[in-house]
């Protein structure tokens, strides 16, 4: 019977043989129809199970009963019958490619069409059955939204089934929450009837996972003692249930470890990492932010690190909340479980922070008001008291009142497997963004294999070492600058020591000093006196120095590579603590060094030139030259747009590339992240964005400039090794991006190392 | 004689035949030699003049007496000897290719050796005069110093000439002033003797001047009766003379018109379009800054707009001097002869509104310190009061106590006849920045085609409309800021009916609303106290909406299409204030409206569809559709990396591109202009940077961006229309290198139209 490619009328599971597909039918059956014609396949009992397409209904409609249509559209309804049985009753099912809401319900016990011309009648209810499935897919975005394609809705079919005398049974494949096999009971239902335990069950729920290879609700009834198959959907299950599925189908034999690797979304790892909220049925926000520190926290409201401090001493737990926070709240950010601010985003000083310790963080609450003097801070119409809980959820942005209930995370055995047979599949190196041992120690233990950006100036978040950075930073002349300095050198070189001792020899890239100087200048009249005596200086005096060193737009001030080159004696102080700092560890504890200088916030080859020149001969000054226990090499972070265009140049100059995709991504788009979320929520829904460029990387437009780089710095340095460090590096899709660009290492934040190695290990699969 | 390219000997102007060089000799005559070689070349009587290469005399000092080499020294040295007379007294010039400080002085009245051997000596008086000629080369910068061709230094000749007994004279082909044809004296000497103001002296200023094309001095002496030419240089004269000379040459016939355009710097003309310092001889710079609106002024200190006003109304002349400058200080900048500015540089608040109104401005004086309290400043060690008079040059950056004579501009009719000689060669359209009717009438003056940036935000830069402005700034809701934008449309109406007529039917871009938002913020006491008045708010409660307000970096935050797309009430008072205005221009005063509506700070083709799709919608809702009379249409800045990359797929959206290359510049290399002074000093001591990026464009990275805009924009869209705008559509060197991507248009402040009207004519010829 000739009709058109998308006119379609066959038998998934006829009720008295085997389904025989062609390709274009095997194309056309997407969902449920899926399941159902994969089962009927694999020889389990299936329910006889037909199905058509929207096209083929369309003309259906107005045939001529008797026409060929009509007659194979009959003949087909006739699969439906065991031979020797009456017609059953019928029960009509949407398959749609995605499930979405507003598709029409199953509708149940049709009587089977008494004549020819009843099949294809819309007010006999089995015409009806299907035209209100087919029109149900309209209702809601239309499953075509992206395609393009418009016919893809002739495409769509709507499924016809035998019905059955006996109650419908929903089981789960595997449990949802431990991921054993199953059958077990869908969530919130009681348990399954005695006659869908069995053999038989056991036997229906394997093949659907086996087939599936994810989480599933069948639709199951008896015939007489066969548990016959209807039907089946996916079911989103914890991320600790599908490793542990994984692993099992990896012990089964059913999936080899590579295909294991290769089906766990890595965007579904920070949920095992963190905290998280148990559920949100109950509760609705007090207003939303941006989540910029996955995980979930709740605790008393504090406003200050001295609050902070006192409720960890108490063991209790608490938020610190604040209109943006600086150095001098690092301590109180360690204390606290969370935090909350009202300015900033993803790379601002409080999200950094509390990524780098793996405390929750929402940022940019803009209808959060503090009103230090009471006590008190207002989020929307609902004012809550220092003391009150409240509870922060940095995966979604939400703020909630109250202490919802929590879910520990739990590094299980099956992670740890999955993560071992990613690294056989992976060829791209994983490092990780930390300063500190605390996060060094964290990062090895998530499978760091090295540092690939140390930032020197977050060493110096601490209050004293901060009076030291800022008696720098304020000095006038050079001979306070250089007295200045030598404090500093101390500090580094011993935390450079232990950071080298902790890496045993592992590539560790040090980033010289590069401050935005808003995060380090004084704020508060405390800090404003702190710094005055700390210099000797009339609060005036100070105050004037202070005007001169406010820039309007800090992100693109008098920073990184540019503070090196208009006062050398800072670069001098940085190499000179590196040194003291690789020696100690390999005198005091035997280690061998690998040190990567990175000269940040470079636009021009000059710049880089004059820095690496300058870096040698402090070097050669100090005695120094590269050994097998003592290795160093001199490149610079790729930042800024002009510094891909002119990658060819810079390349001459360098050992290695490391793309800073969080400021690339600023400069590139012109937009300050910490400013963004006054405008990215219209964005948002508007759509105007695919996805948050900071979050996910612009392939489009921030990464031609990448991969133009990496093209012109290869081909003017052969030896070029190439990085990328920035949020984006802990992000599966750009990480995908990035391995399509044969990049040498990614280092990202040390919470998001599983993703990396997971993510990367299935763009080599 | 056989010898070395560079081993030359040769004479410039025999005693008793015409000068008879080979190609390569011509190609070592440089400086004095050249002029030498011309003048004895085109028969004016000139001393007898040899030459030999620095090559030449190494080998000289060597070579034996009697050899070739020394026969031919000894032969050229004959040819100073005038038949059948004495050898004369020798005299010994250095020849370099530019003036260098360090060069040796002339050497005169030397014996001619009386042995040959005496000619290869360095211990004789002619030997030891040419080894100090050459030694003293090295002085100094090397000519070959950006050559990098190392053997030029071989190349270098000195001369050795005969010397005359009668005194030898300066004399100036043209006065310095007036550039009318010489001889005159030179400046500051006293009258030449009557024998140098004959037919002689003055047919040889003629030939020296239609030879160099150029002011220069010449030495000459007597010879009997006859005046001899013995040697010249270029002289540097004001822009007033030179223009002056071109037109005298255009008149004698020496030069075609296209001639006298294509000689002209353009780079000096701003000399005559503003005021200037007649001489800094006497007075050294307390400080000097950077000079951000050309010309100079000079005038009583004022610390603020009343008391500009106020000496303003008394006809008196005063220079306001700023921390830094916004709205609020407009009418006091008016109403100031020149400002001086603490913070800021070339694209700060104070250095627009100072180029747009044409006064001198000095920013970025870092060492300026203001005590308000004493009324006094600081510049320096040195301490002045209020009313103290202060000098300013926005040329140099430099800041002087008292008050200089200043020369006035003098716009003659040989600027004018250049001009219009140059738009004869010009392709390239010459648009101006401005938004006000005095500026357009200025600009008009100097020969605008049209508006090419209309910053509409800037029509808003006066007290009172301020209040209004910040009253939509600050609205809450949708129905505040609708009220609050009721109030603007009416203004803006009004200005728009002035501009277009004005304009008569040229082009005008206007930019829709493009604040950065620190330039609109209440800053003073005072004006936090009207905005919350003309907000009916409490102060407390108007500061808790200023704080959410201030952006970190706002050059990179809430600006541009990202306000029209989050606030479409904004984009629609300003499409109803454009149509308004227009309409009232037609009407009113039957002008023809060509309006052309420009997105600013788009990253993506969605915005600039978004926003375009918003204003032909609000375009039909008004009835409106482009006609003869009423033009429109929709372009977009290109002013952001990301829209450079995406330009393509932006044209397909566009009628127009404009790059706004300032903020192309800031975000390509990552300097924020405003902040730049703090490391801008370094980088150029160090040489990192060639040429200050926001002056001169940045052919290697933002050109490359511009390039390739260009490039995708036209193959996406054919009838693209490509303009620039921003600062660097006023600087020679970046409008050849924009001459040369073809565009359409450019576009500068109205004080610059006529150095884009000069280079773009030379570009083209």
């Amino acid at each position: 019977m000739p009709h058109s490619i998308n006119q379609q009328i066959f038998a998934l599971a006829p009720a008295n043989e085997p389904p025989r597909l062609n390709k274009e039918q095997e194309r056309l059956v997407v969902g449920k129809a899926a399941w159902i014609y994969a089962m009927a396949q694999s020889g389990v009992p299936t329910a006889p199970t037909i199905c058509l397409t929207r096209q083929a209904w369309e003309n259906l409609k107005t045939a001529d009963v008797g026409s060929p249509m009509a007659a194979h559209w009959v003949a087909t309804l006739f699969k439906l019958v065991k031979k020797g049985q009456q017609p059953p009753k019928l029960v009509v099912r949407t398959a749609a490619h995605t499930h979405l809401a507003g598709l029409a319900r199953v509708r149940g016990a049709i009587d089977a069409p008494a004549k020819d011309k009843d099949a294809l009648d819309v007010k006999k209810p089995l015409g009806r059955a299907i035209q209100r499935a087919f029109d149900s897919y309209q209702i809601g975005t239309p499953v075509w939204a992206d395609d393009g394609a418009v016919n893809l809705k002739d495409e769509q079919i709507v499924i016809v089934q035998a019905a059955f005398d006996q109650p419908v049974v929903q089981m789960q494949t595997r449990d949802l929450n431990s991921g054993l096999m199953g059958p077990t009971a869908v969530n919130g239902e009681r348990a399954l009837p005695e006659s869908f335990t069995g053999t038989a069950a056991q036997e229906l729920c394997a093949t659907v996972d086996r087939l599936a290879g994810t989480h599933m609700i069948c639709l199951a009834a008896l015939a007489g003692k066969r548990v016959v198959f209807l039907s089946a959907r996916p079911v989103q299950a914890p991320i600790s249930a599908i490793l542990e599925a994984a692993c099992d189908r990896v012990a089964r034999g059913i999936w080899t470890p590579r295909q294991a690797v290769s089906k766990v979304d890595p965007g579904r790892l920070p949920q095992l990492l963190h905290a998280r909220l148990k559920s949100k049925k109950r509760a609705s926000p007090l207003s939303v932010g941006m989540g910029v520190s996955p995980g979930a926290a709740s605790g008393a409201i504090v406003f200050s690190a001295e609050d902070a401090s006192r409720y960890q001493a108490r063991g209790k737990d608490c938020i610190l909340v604040s209109l943006e926070t600086g150095p001098a709240d690092i301590e109180g950010m360690q204390a606290a479980n969370g935090i909350l601010t009202a300015r900033g985003g993803i790379t601002s000083h409080a999200a950094v922070i509390a990524r780098v310790t793996g405390k929750p963080c929402v940022s940019g609450v803009r209808s959060l008001v503090i009103d230090m003097e009471n006590g008190t801070l207002q989020l929307g119409d609902r004012t809550l008291t220092q003391g009150a809980e409240l509870t922060i959820d940095g995966n979604s942005g939400e703020v909630y009142a109250g202490a919802l209930p929590l879910t520990q995370p739990n590094i299980g055995g099956a992670l740890g497997k999955l993560l071992d047979w990613a690294d056989g599949s992976r060829t791209i190196e994983v490092r990780t963004n930390v300063e500190t041992i605390e996060g060094a120690r964290t990062a090895l233990s998530f499978g760091a294999e090295g540092i690939g950006l140390a930032r020197s100036e977050h060493m110096f978040f601490s209050a004293e070492r901060m009076v030291a950075l800022r008696r720098m930073m304020f000095s006038q002349d050079l001979d306070d600058r250089v007295e200045a300095l030598q404090g500093l050198v101390e500090y580094q070189a011993n935390d450079y020591a232990q950071l080298f001792t902790e890496m045993e020899g592992r590539p560790i890239t040090v980033r010289l000093f590069d401050p935005p100087l808003h995060e380090f200048l004084p704020r508060t009249p405390e800090e404003v006196q702190e710094t005055a005596a700390s210099l000797g200086l009339k609060i005036s005096d100070f105050e004037r120095r202070l005007e001169r060193l406010i820039e309007v737009n800090p992100m693109l001030g008098h920073r990184g590579c540019r503070l090196a080159i208009s006062y050398p004696e800072i670069l001098e102080m940085q190499i000179k603590a590196l040194v003291a700092g690789g020696n100690a560890a390999i005198q005091t504890n035997d280690v061998p060094v690998n040190l990567e200088i990175m000269v940040p916030f470079v636009s021009s080859s000059r710049e880089v030139a004059w820095v690496r020149s300058h870096i040698l001969a402090l070097m050669e000054q100090l005695g120094m030259s590269p050994s097998e226990t003592f290795k160093y090499s001199v490149g610079t972070m790729i930042e800024l747009p002009r510094a891909a265009i002119r990658a060819g140049e810079i390349a001459k100059h360098v050992d290695f590339f490391s793309f800073g995709t969080n400021d690339l991504t600023q400069t590139t788009f012109g937009i300050s992240r910490d400013d963004a979320p006054a405008f990215l929520a219209a964005y948002q829904r508007k759509k105007l964005y695919d996805a948050d460029p900071f979050v996910t990387i612009d392939k489009k437009g921030v990464g031609e400039l990448i991969r133009t780089a990496i093209r012109r710095g290869r081909a003017a340095n052969k030896d070029l090794k190439i990085g990328i460090c920035g949020e984006h590096a802990g992000d599966p899709e750009s990480l995908k991006f990035f391995a399509g660009l044969n990049v040498d290492y990614v280092s990202c934040s040390p919470f998001r190392i599983p993703i990396a190695r997971l993510a990367l290990a299935q763009a080599a699969i």
